[in-house]
């Protein structure tokens, strides 16, 4: 499979014209950024996480983002409720198991979620998918403690089980279907001193995944396009808190030449 | 009624001068850019939501904020408890209905918000301010599906049952008390690409309110004072994450010149 | 005591190379800015408020930082089993007591917390840290009605009391443990116009405690690096927007030479 810049753009422009409602239920932390983000992208975010209102909040989304930063007791049982009606109405569902292998709690709600409503998408960090997965990889946090190309197994081993995409994200992103496998070269290690890229990494899954078919193709979209807004703006900072600011500027005004130019995607 | 660009820079001198104590109820996404948003306007922005504090944090508020971009439950009782000791002490009250219209829970609590403790002031988009009002004009998440020019005779009747000021904000903002109307054509569409600049301007509605006698004026100065600091912050910005920054940077710099030439306030 | 500015660049770089893991359980206002500052100072934080977690995660981390500034029933009890948890490890706890003296529940709170596990610091405002004394200071909200120096006595009560160290911060910041004290002189006014920089400088006291046995220079090195960052961020910064940018953009590139040229610490 390949994935032009052409493709890219279109799914991006795609977005920009249909802005689709992506619903959130995502950590304290994070918020702002991914709702700036979507905005920025061009898609609609909702963050809703009371039990009251989850289902007829995804009712009227194009795609669930869930993400476990911050878990406690009742935003589980409405991410739970929120991804049961996303299977009902058949939008994709994205799973962001921040700091899995950090607690046995953590670990045990992403896979609860997981294995409840088979989601279209899991990203997560080597450390993450290695603990999903069952592996003893160890985690520094919500920091992974390894590099990405060493959690390929289990993010294969996940994917045939809930037959769905793992995408394990890092200096070099592995998008993984069964036997596929996509590698995304593009980011910059600047990134990793902002907190949540990895999460609006996430969030930009649900944005594509809303206007694309296929999962894969839609995963590799967006973490495509997080790298290269991602290295733009790294160019252009002077740290950490600069480049917050590029990268919001940057997915905004993404064009088809900036991509082209910068795509590094390949098997 | 006629509002002065002198009169907003002499509004604003007090809110400096008092610094005082705004109390916000708002939702997780915005907490952030509210409490800066009054900070750099020179009001002092409290955030405190448990029910064992809030009647008391309202003791020493000049004004109340409640948003419910982020509702649950225990959320609500807190709102309520605090709008009723607002309303016994005799202080401005600003409901901002987030996502009114995109779910019966949200309609339901902004409702009841309102019902029970009179409001000095209403903000919100066009389809929050219709949902409230009854009328069906359906709603795009926490976006507005509307103009904010449809959504007039909902906020006229909603000012009359309510006996307070409306707000509808759009690209064009619509001030509504009983008869009267004054709008505020002061903004940028980029805007809108910046999440929680609608919940910032209910938080200024709040700074202002407690300055100024008028609800009815407050609320018109601080939509002009958004929209003024919003545009000249557009006209510098790169994308939305350069332009939240420079928002902050013009609202804490506004002086009565940047006022003056850019008022856009009307009948 | 002496602190030099090649002991203060000696611990940053040790934050650089062991990214020592800071357990947070904060506020909602300043999670983002919280963890951004303390991965752009090297360190790597988590956030973590669920009963069922808190005490596995803070077995990863080397120091935990409690802020009580936007408290609730559920969060005071996780606060406290990760304080005990905490003490039970020997990693230092810092707490920041923010709105102590506003409400009831939050000075009642802050005292519960540092009565249940001595802390190695308590880090708050002049307001703050008198009412915790005891003392009838008043309070505006979160914001502080007196100057830092008149709390020394309060903060030399409290360091004989529950043997820690205690430091009100201000226009100058004074670092207290028993019968020592030392003055910290850096930082700038525009500052406080920044939401949770307060907040940051008690989580960059748990970055400096994680890597530094005296809690004492810990503290003081922390209260340097944030008035020296600030100060630089303030000299190029149009406003508070953009002074929180080139805040964290000084934090992570922070040298040996910017800490000479500036340092003002003394007795």
């Amino acid at each position: 499979m390949q994935i032009t810049a052409a493709e890219i753009y279109q799914s991006i422009e795609s977005i920009r014209q249909k802005a689709p409602v992506v619903h959130n239920i995502t950590n304290y932390v994070v918020m702002n950024n991914t709702a700036n983000a979507l905005l920025a992208l061009g898609a609609s975010p909702v963050m809703a996480h009371a039990a009251e209102e989850v289902e007829e909040m995804v009712n009227i989304a194009s795609s669930l983002v869930i993400n476990i930063g911050t878990l406690s007791e009742s935003w589980i049982s409405s991410m739970l409720k929120a991804a049961a009606q996303a299977g009902k109405k058949g939008i994709p569902i994205i799973i962001d198991p921040v700091g899995a292998g950090a607690t046995t709690f953590r670990t045990k709600t992403a896979r609860g979620l997981i294995g409840g409503n088979p989601p279209a998408v899991i990203r997560g960090n080597a450390s993450e998918i290695m603990a999903l997965s069952g592996d003893e990889a160890g985690t520094k946090g919500v920091d992974s403690a390894a590099a990405s190309d060493s959690a390929i197994a289990a993010a294969q081993n996940l994917s045939k089980i809930y037959k769905c995409v793992v995408c394990v994200s890092g200096a070099v992103d592995y998008v993984v279907e069964g036997g596929q496998i996509i590698k995304v070269s593009n980011g910059h290690p600047l990134m990793t001193k902002v907190t949540g890229l990895g999460c609006t990494a996430s969030a930009l899954c649900g944005a594509f995944a809303a206007v694309e078919k296929s999962a894969f193709a839609a995963t590799v979209k967006a973490m495509a396009v997080m790298g290269i807004a991602g290295e733009m703006a790294a160019e252009k900072a002077a740290g950490p808190g600069s480049l917050q600011v590029h990268f919001l500027d940057n997915l905004y005004n993404l064009s088809e030449d900036d991509i082209k130019l910068r795509l590094k995607v390949g098997e």
